[in-house]
């Protein structure tokens, strides 16, 4: 399979600096993990901080190029309409990871713009989340 | 009349690809339409997904480069202070259109940040919105 | 094309009286220069400040009697389930007019209970909103 | 027993017109099946789509002209306060009808103001649900 | 001077039936007290169940035919947004009265929408806010 | 026909105890009348004040066991999703009902979690609200 | 009567200073005016900033040394239950009064806790809204 | 690893009864695949319509009894805060699953009171959402 | 006197497990304690997870075989209108207990369903909260 | 121990005057049968109707001075965030009593800013909430 | 320059006593500071717990007496529309400080009533917010 | 010291186009000033319409680049979780500044994302308030 994690806001900080912080794993050494763990599947990745390139990223793989999409928006989870209208608008089924349990942090992470429309939704496993959501893909 | 169309995200879906679901048309195709409809004015394009290029646009227009602009903002429609700030810090009238009548879609699409701030809004009949738009400001 | 204009309450006031404030024209004389514009077409006008009776003139007019109906609820638009619950009731295509930007007045302006079942929603262009809204309905 | 059935708006589009969509018995069909139903009592029947001639009527039978009134407000049962008024004004018991169960329908129709005022409340049995209520003033 | 007092919905009840509970007057009984006490003005009354009515009495007595108008809208205060609308449009100032103490009633009668346009608010002082009303207007 | 009353909470408390608050007629009393006057139709009875139960007694009978539930759920009405999803998943027609007028009770008791799922709701009449139930399950 | 006027904070600045601004009447020549208007009564005058005080005033004068109190609370009308309290507790008829009309003012001022425990309300009406009440009290 | 299944209300009718509703699988049968597809796990299996028992259960297996727990809380989800106390509570991890997305259903499933106090939440899977719990909880 | 203690979910786990969260003491424990301090009165014990089962307690022993009953509902008091119904119904005097502070936890536990319908309240205090209760009991 | 008990606005009319309403004991007559019944604590009393000297004598008295403080901020519970800061700056304990039941009263008693940072709570039993409050604190 | 400094409830606790907790600086101390560091300005210093007394201070000085004021309300930035009032009747200009950071603490905290009536706002720099208000008020 | 200032969207037309209306001073005339002010410092600036633009360099200067960054988000300021994100998770600390007082505009510019993670706000002293930020970096 073709499988394509998008990882939204800040999510580029993990692990690179701070690591006492965000635990020592960047996220490029963990997909490396991930794509060893699956080995006959094509896994890519994408990172952006900007709201408008990750609607753009969905809709350049949302209509074939990948058969799924892992997507971690950050924060764009709980503030973009644009975001989730994109995942509305392609083909390919999304999935929606978060590495901490959302549902215990601030009122307004509790609600998520993308779950509706998302085919199904995992959060609070840390990095663990992208490869359950990569099984869940696969069956 | 200098006349500026700007659509924001996910527009550029339209008609492009699952001409099924989004009708035949592209927007290109239908701005040709709309060229031929208006031969004495001079009408021009853009769109972005991304915010931020949306508000620079409308600086880059709004005073005195064009005569008016047709906004159609999607999603941002409901989720952007800075777009709005950006119409109200422009000369140029700026309407608002929709395709669909968001009025009766999710709840989070009945506030517009964008209205406002407009010099009027027209919503619910399909691409034609725009050439309603564009007669308006003719007048 | 029979064309019904409805005008609910206190638009009788517009131009008649008070001039200096709602300005020179009445609705009855820009009903004339509507006339003129669409000579070809056969167009009506009905006024009442009584919400049942804007009901009953949908329901007399709904049913194949006019082409489309054009609606300014005035303050109805904001107050009557009775005035929409009709117009989800009737067959001919409604048309939700505004002379002002109620989008920016207050807040209780913001909700219209008729927008939802209106074919869709011109608003803020003064009186020229009901001539896009005959263009609107003749496309 | 004497007993008035008071409709309020749009109500009168039962059945009349547009058989497909509300059925094939108009009101008035119905009433004399009610009436043959109960042919030791007298009843009386009265529509209107406006708000306060509905009150009128209320005031009208309420002090012992009629035994028990069975009221359909439609619309007016979620916007009128004027109608609850009515009720409370006057000493004939008032059962409160609906012929779909508007508790499944949209959040503006489930708010009643009528409801507190009236004796009792039947929803969701179509036509039968006046039946009920005129069994339920007998009783 | 010449005040015109109105009175809404349900308001012709008083005192005409029910004596027990509304008191042994009716409005016109007192109508008449009033008159008294203002010899050398002209009284007239206007009373309507019809929300529209009122809307087309204001409008009528609005422009300088009368000096003053006294209202008690009923339960329109808390309804009618077209009222409101009637007494920003028209130049006569209006005094809003109401007999009992609205504030200490249901939440509902608390928001009225006639407050903000009216010139001042007297209420809770039984058939005598009438009479204040009008030594108010008098000043 | 086989018709099933089911009681919520507390309503086991009916007439047996405190007969000055409750009323001289116990639940069992009240349903023997009824059956009395369904002599042709098999009416059983059950009651727990525990939410899991009723969803239980709702499954087990809720496939064909019975022809038509009535329900009332006391307190279960306003908190308990579980029983509305039991209706929901039963094929066997239910119907709400209630022997006070909970629309003029608290604010907690104007929110029910089952009417939505049900055919139709019957509050405010007594007991006789059973009995109008049985009525109109069985037209 | 023994009449006693009560205000609360900021308006000890009616027209002492700032006489542009808030009219070129200070309160105490305003009370000399209504002494004189009311001969036969007797007037007295408490003003302070402190709801503390305020609370006091109405409990010293509440159990007969006044026969009615006229109430402006000023800001506390919007934010004290103390003051509230006090008013219920006492026996002394209280009217409130404001110079303005607060409801056309902030959504904060549209709420008073002091309103529903009054005998009545004037507002709007300048200063003469306190000889409106002395009148209403003597009544 | 000792693995326990919790089942909610309504859970029991999965795939028993009405197949063409909710699939041909009764959970009984997916746990049969489940124990085949983890044969070195001992995986125990609970279900209930009482929220009371289901409180318990996790409180005898929370301490040490099993190593994980799945639990798919149904209705309790959204109204059950003693569920979540006893998550609380107890020692072993708990992860929520649902079988459908419930971001997509209504309202009052937006809300889960047990989300807050589990280690991580998985949805929309259907019957798979279970197995992609066990991996988690054997990571 | 005859005094039953009523505990609601969860506080079974009370200083029996995890004595290093809960505290050395288990109800049990603290119960006999209790015992010994009010040797002249009779004092029993209840504990049950399932809400109908608190409400059944609360009936076979409100109409006498108690004089007085201490609650500490547990979550439920938060979430059980069936309670409170229960609490309503019979004659013996509740009391409502909290160990901790139910201020100043979530916002959830802030509302208390039972308060309004007890005696009174006691919160923060331990388990001393319950000796309190006794003690008010007693008076 | 040296305990302070202080009064909040309005609590200084208990008993005093209007017996027949506040009942026979005036809180000073309440006060030595407190100091009888706790021979051999120093029991002091403060009461102010001004929010600002509950905060100074809660300072004053907050480091050391006394014992514990039982506080009934009267009116002041349910809007004084300053008195809440004191609670939190001092270091000696305060239990917050009340008279009444405050939850079975009007909404706006229902919150309580005092609640969250008092050590903890008594409401409901008349006078004798002091006197357990003194007990809790002798605990 | 003439510079009023006015602290709120509780702030006169400041390093007092309690020096672990808020600081080894008092107010007094850091005033003496803050003279220091701006020699040719006559500084003043005024506290109050008194909400009234921090309304009479501001008009006392507001109308010439000083030529700027730096206001920390303390808790009565959250409650008080009285000191609102104030501060928009006087004619210097007023500069709204916080030691904290108000917006990362409780809710109540987040509204200011004074924040909009004030020049601007400085919070969460500690006591250095007074020193950076006393320059922002000097340009 | 290095001293980074963002600017959000449209902040870049300030004193550029328009300077009737914001002024006479662009932001780079305005920011040498500020360079001049500060001879000892390095000042750097950076301004985007962009959000995502805006987390990048909040991400790129937030680890030790600068010594502390005075951000002015603009719109974003509003709406934007992902840039409070950024400030939460770098090292740098980041001041809040506003060139107008944003409490006395619409109401939806009275909630910021960002105050919370903030060190400190400024608000409303013109171009001046990024100089006092400056000046609280400093200290």
């Amino acid at each position: 399979m073709n499988i394509l994690i998008i990882n939204g806001p800040n999510l580029n900080l993990l692990g690179v600096r701070e690591k006492n912080i965000y635990g020592d794993t960047s996220f490029e050494e963990y997909f490396n993990t991930l794509k060893n763990e699956f080995p006959s599947d094509n896994l890519t990745y994408f990172q952006s901080n900007i709201e408008g390139e990750i609607v753009t990223e969905l809709q350049n793989n949302g209509f074939g190029n990948v058969d799924g999409i892992v997507l971690n928006a950050g924060a764009y989870t709980h503030t973009s309409l644009a975001v989730a209208d994109a995942i509305s608008a392609i083909k390919v089924p999304v999935i929606e990871v978060h590495i901490s349990n959302i549902f215990n942090r601030e009122a307004v992470r509790h609600n998520s713009f993308i779950a509706p429309v998302c085919m199904g939704s995992i959060s609070g496993f840390g990095l663990n989340s992208y490869k359950l959501a990569i099984i869940a893909l696969k069956k």
